[in-house]
């Protein structure tokens, strides 16, 4: 496939420095279906990235299209603030109904505006607020947003110094495996809590990621997150998941922390939630937990009811059953035989994941960022994640069928075969 | 009218206590149409709040929502990072054709996220990094938002404490009649910053509404919004207008600050740019000022394509010519004859506004929730602001008839007597 | 008199940059007596300084003097932690005597470390302690200290921004006649308490001088400290006087704030308490805030115990009676008539005071250097202050004769007189 | 010994609650010489606290006493600010030949003010400066003193809660053997400053004492301090050793680090260094760190002339050879020998220290402060150390006689045998 160079200028000339994917990715991106984008060029790139975790269902995926249409058409409310609207009480119906009771699961419900930032913001207010302390832990490579209350229970440094203040109130603790095994889970952190004299603020709340998508898809062992929750319960902190990137799927089950079969006390949601790609969140919690004045959090754009509907119609399509999860780990299984072929020819790169959501790291960062940009190429979207960008990050629709995926994948060993 | 109580059970049952607007506003809505909000029961509201601003263009506008349901019909992209697509470049080059160039403003273009308080969060990161100083000067009854960022430079104190942990890095100066002329402006802030012994950390931006909406309706006065840049160059910090509610034409001309003649180094947009009601912001500033890498601040949903599309479409419908500023100014002058006249019989009020955007003070805050509270009663939706909620706010479509303009104003000096 | 350039040489190469006095005093001191000091030329210095307040009864009072050798020579407790001695004890009881009961003041005593900042540090704990709450306001031009606590409620920027870090949970307010009589006193200070909006973090406590040393020899009225004791109390806030510069008589009284009839919640006193130059420091403040814990707040030489001797028979000898403050008022009138004969014939420069602390300001900080330096070679100890080094300030000890008083004031109108 | 109760009436009436030795030790104490103290009815007590480490060359020694009376005597300087004088000069040239030039040590001598925390306050500065980083690690049960910039620092969870605001900007460490060698040195640490992903804002600087005293005498290893100098060369941060307790000969060496055989960037100094008890401290560092600018960081106390004359008597009488480091290494043998015999006896107990501090650990943190309270009953003084005050920290002067050393030990024993 040959690709013409894309009429960047307008972006190029006004659109700020800050703008990072167009740069890997130097297409103009027109229209999509499922787990394929057209540029306006007419060519067609299979899509392994799925809007960084928002497009577990696919690129305007019809059943949603369709309901989203019809909304639209029979002006229902578009912006709702947090007024109660038949979408909204849909939406709510719905999630009870096929999320929650199912899983006996004693969360409470909060729109704290429509970003995966503003529900992390408003996860870390509350447990502040419970627990009338400050600090808050967080782990290596953790990946929590880009507001200020985010970014410092953030890890990456690069991003950390775009805050231009001093970050405080967070202290990071080692993910699982952060030492190979080499050292005992929470040897470190319990010491320092049951230590008066470690000087470790007291922590309101531990936030974590089951998996850490930005942060180079390092997955948690199910007994490492249970060790957590004893260690959170032991210790009075609240648990919280931030389950942005690996909710609604994922993983496999509608929560990526429910195959631990942990609860956590607070819950974030956003990226795929509204299943079209729409700006959506949710910030749950354990009922106990709900000491929020009326207003005390808001947003402008916390009622976004399009994307209630949507999100209703996925739940409704996609979870009344247990076919997603069976189906997601099936495709898990296919990418993960392919990984394991890949990196047997290739020693200098291993592979990790569950679900949909695969890593292969490369010794060489340089390496994974070539196999990207031949990747694309090849009509191929890829990313990278990990503290140096070295790990080539898999995280397609949760839609996609077997040959896309077999398709993908061969495209993604002839990349890594052709940048050794 | 009488509104059977709504069925608020799941709301109730499974939303948090945070909820707030649906409180005063207990009707479960359904569908809307211009400035109707029409109830599950078949009621119909007349709205003078607009989505707090976000609905200047009205609920579910013709034009926009055609050129949205064309997008999603043909599969234009939904969710883009921030890809280069059509959709964008389309908005990007109307941007500048229709607002940037005619009004000769030098501005980068950035996409910080869909809400206001990433468009916030991200212009103080960059008058930080621009000025490598921490502090900001924000005013009293500022509101700028509600992740930890925003939040530091926001006024209202009950606000504040939800935060959960002590806000710093901003300090608060008397906004413009803070002391009813007895104080010449700025005599405080500037003999802070001139004084070496002041103690103020320098700071390095100002951030500033041309009226504060959530503050109370309080107006600067264009000859004080043009000394408050001078100091700002004067004494080397960046000016940073906070122009969310207050911008895309609530107060005339598009954005708010035209009035005065002044460009400040940073602007942020949110609430309507979009047009529709759905989630987009923009943070523009000074070419000279785009020092960021790329990738230093993101967020999943800064490509929120469709609201590009309706962002487009609500400048080319509405802002390529001067009508629409004029059209404001003459529903404005309406709304002050009406106060005028509605206060003149209620001595303890008084108005203030500007544009489309008023607020009436009542020396007992109750009364102005009383008389929100009857005017819903009455079919019209009203909101009260300031640090009391002593101000009744009128925030109706720009795009209101003068027709249902007066239908709404009669209902309100009704609600005002019968308050009374 | 003509001074040999002294032999400085070790102090170049071996003590800090950081040095200061050593530079305008280039002398190397070797003796000193009541109001003068000698250095090891042989040259006599007339002190106008007094250890920047620490020396009120002279150099080597010999009352003190004989009283510290006795405890020497008899080998008392030096170092005493805060173990309970007879020394401590004696001091407790004359400065119950002699101090707290004559005047009815409610304090108990707490010996922080023997240095002022310790003392302020330690009122600053006490505050937040007590009140639950972090922000603490200082005054415009205030100095209170350079360990972290004491500085961030530190005016001046040079010393501020010696931190190395951002200062924070201090707000700076107007010191009296910051505005020359044009705003109403307290006026910006309680708008932004009693508007919930005003964005202001409530405060613990206020921090405040009666006159200002560092920041210029700023004297507050009698009824702006009533004022302000009375915004404290209906506003639910602690007030600190920091008394450690012109406490234990400068201003006449023992406790400068006396002639205001104001009990401040909390005082803290430095400085010249132990009479003799020795480091003592004391934290008074109410006995219904004695809320500390055994050790929660310590230090290794709070039981300064030779400090406790002198500073018992200074307070014998000097305050068993009214003597010591009519003689300051008398010296103070001395000086005040001298600095209104000399400002009569300089235009450029004004003077104020109180007691015996005055400054005289010039126009032209240089001019104000130059008084200094010229002072120095005719033999006369003088320094600078305020944000600009503006202000000659006039600190002479209290216990300095009217004949030694008019010497130095004569060098004084020499000084300014040949800098013309 | 029998005690009748001391008369502490002014103590518990007039003095603060936060008073703390005096309560262990529940004595009026009035005189003291070499390693023994007097109290008002004449018991006499032997000291195994010496000042917390203040008094390494005993009480009211007789040499120092000596120069201290003559200064007096003789009027030198008292109270010096930062002034050049004789005494300082006697002291700066003492301690470069003394001490400095010998060990081939390239430090600048700054008196940061009297006390260690001042000296802290004033390293912590320096680093930031230097280094233009807010972050300085420290290790878990770490004491750097009690204002605010060394309180961040120290580990102590009660006294750190003291401040009332949250104490950011650290970071704790594993101190060595905190994981009694079950985890590499450093590991945690290494892997944070190299992984640019793991949170950890980089410091400018490592805080550390090479024995731990309020920590418990925990005694790092030559080659642990060794490999942290190490970490911090290749990790560009400075290491600023705390050698304020185990400072001044107290492990033997004149510097705690010498034996470590490394350099450290800055040192602090201060209880031991004037030798007599009386308050002094000092901030060394490196010439090319030395980038203060004039009076950047000051204070009233930091010329303490009498405190230099005695310590530069005491360097003369002490360290101009080897015999007290051969002595104190002798007397540490002795302790040591000991206290192998007790534990031998006592299983809950363990012990460890190094040239005249040790600690012994029992495993019941009230059998610690009984021990303490037994030997004060049978004469001796002793205080608790560690987190949880489990450890009974011996301290004798460095001066103390064989025969003295061998009473304080037989008391120890007696008072463990007979509150086993």
């Amino acid at each position: 496939m040959t690709i013409t160079p894309p009429a960047l200028s307008v972006f190029e000339s006004l659109e700020s420095e800050v703008r990072s994917y167009c740069r890997s990715w130097p297409a103009v991106f027109d229209r999509a279906q499922g787990a394929r984008l057209t540029d306006e060029d007419g060519h067609s790139y299979l899509d392994f990235f799925a809007g960084a975790g928002s497009l577990n269902y696919g690129h305007n995926n019809p059943v949603l299209k369709r309901a989203l249409i019809d909304y639209i058409e029979r002006d229902g409310i578009t912006h709702g603030l947090d007024m109660a609207t038949t979408a909204k009480r849909a939406f709510l119906e719905t999630f009870e109904n096929v999320i929650l009771r199912p899983r006996d699961l004693p969360y409470k419900v909060m729109f704290p505006g429509p970003t995966g930032t503003n529900a992390v913001e408003s996860a870390l207010k509350l447990a502040r607020k419970v627990k009338g302390r400050e600090s808050v832990v967080s782990f290596t490579n953790a990946f929590h947003g880009m507001s200020l209350g985010s970014l410092a229970v953030t890890g990456n440094a690069f991003k950390r110094a775009g805050a231009g203040i001093p970050l405080v109130h967070g202290t990071p603790m080692p993910f699982d495996n952060y030492f190979e095994g080499k050292v005992p889970d929470f040897l470190w952190f319990e010491r320092l809590l049951e230590d008066q004299g470690s000087g470790l603020n007291k922590p309101a709340a531990v936030i974590v990621e089951t998996v850490q998508g930005e942060g180079g898809i390092n997955v948690a062992r199910a007994e490492w997150l249970r060790a957590l929750q004893d260690l959170c319960h032991r210790q009075d902190m609240l648990l919280i998941v931030d389950d942005i990137q690996m909710g609604c799927g994922r993983t496999g089950g509608f929560f990526s922390f429910e195959e631990a079969g942990i609860v956590p006390d607070i819950v974030t949601l956003s990226k795929s939630i509204s299943g079209y790609g729409l700006p959506m969140s949710l910030c749950l919690f354990k009922g106990e937990l709900d000491i929020w004045e009326p207003g005390e959090h808001n947003g402008t754009f916390r009622g976004n009811n399009p994307a209630f509907v949507t999100a209703a119609a996925a739940l409704d399509a996609y979870w009344a059953d247990g076919q997603m999860e069976k189906q997601t780990l099936a495709r898990g299984e296919q990418v993960e035989q392919t990984l394991l072929a890949i990196c047997a020819e290739e020693p200098t790169a291993q592979f990790r994941g569950r679900g949909l959501v695969w890593g292969m790291e490369f010794t060489d960062p340089a390496r994974a960022s070539a196999v990207c940009a031949r990747a694309f190429e090849l009509g191929l979207l890829l990313e990278t994640s990990g503290p140096q960008s070295e790990v080539v990050k898999l995280l397609p629709p949760l839609t996609i069928t077997p040959e896309e995926l077999d398709e993908g994948l061969r495209t993604l060993a002839r990349s890594v075969r052709e940048t050794a």
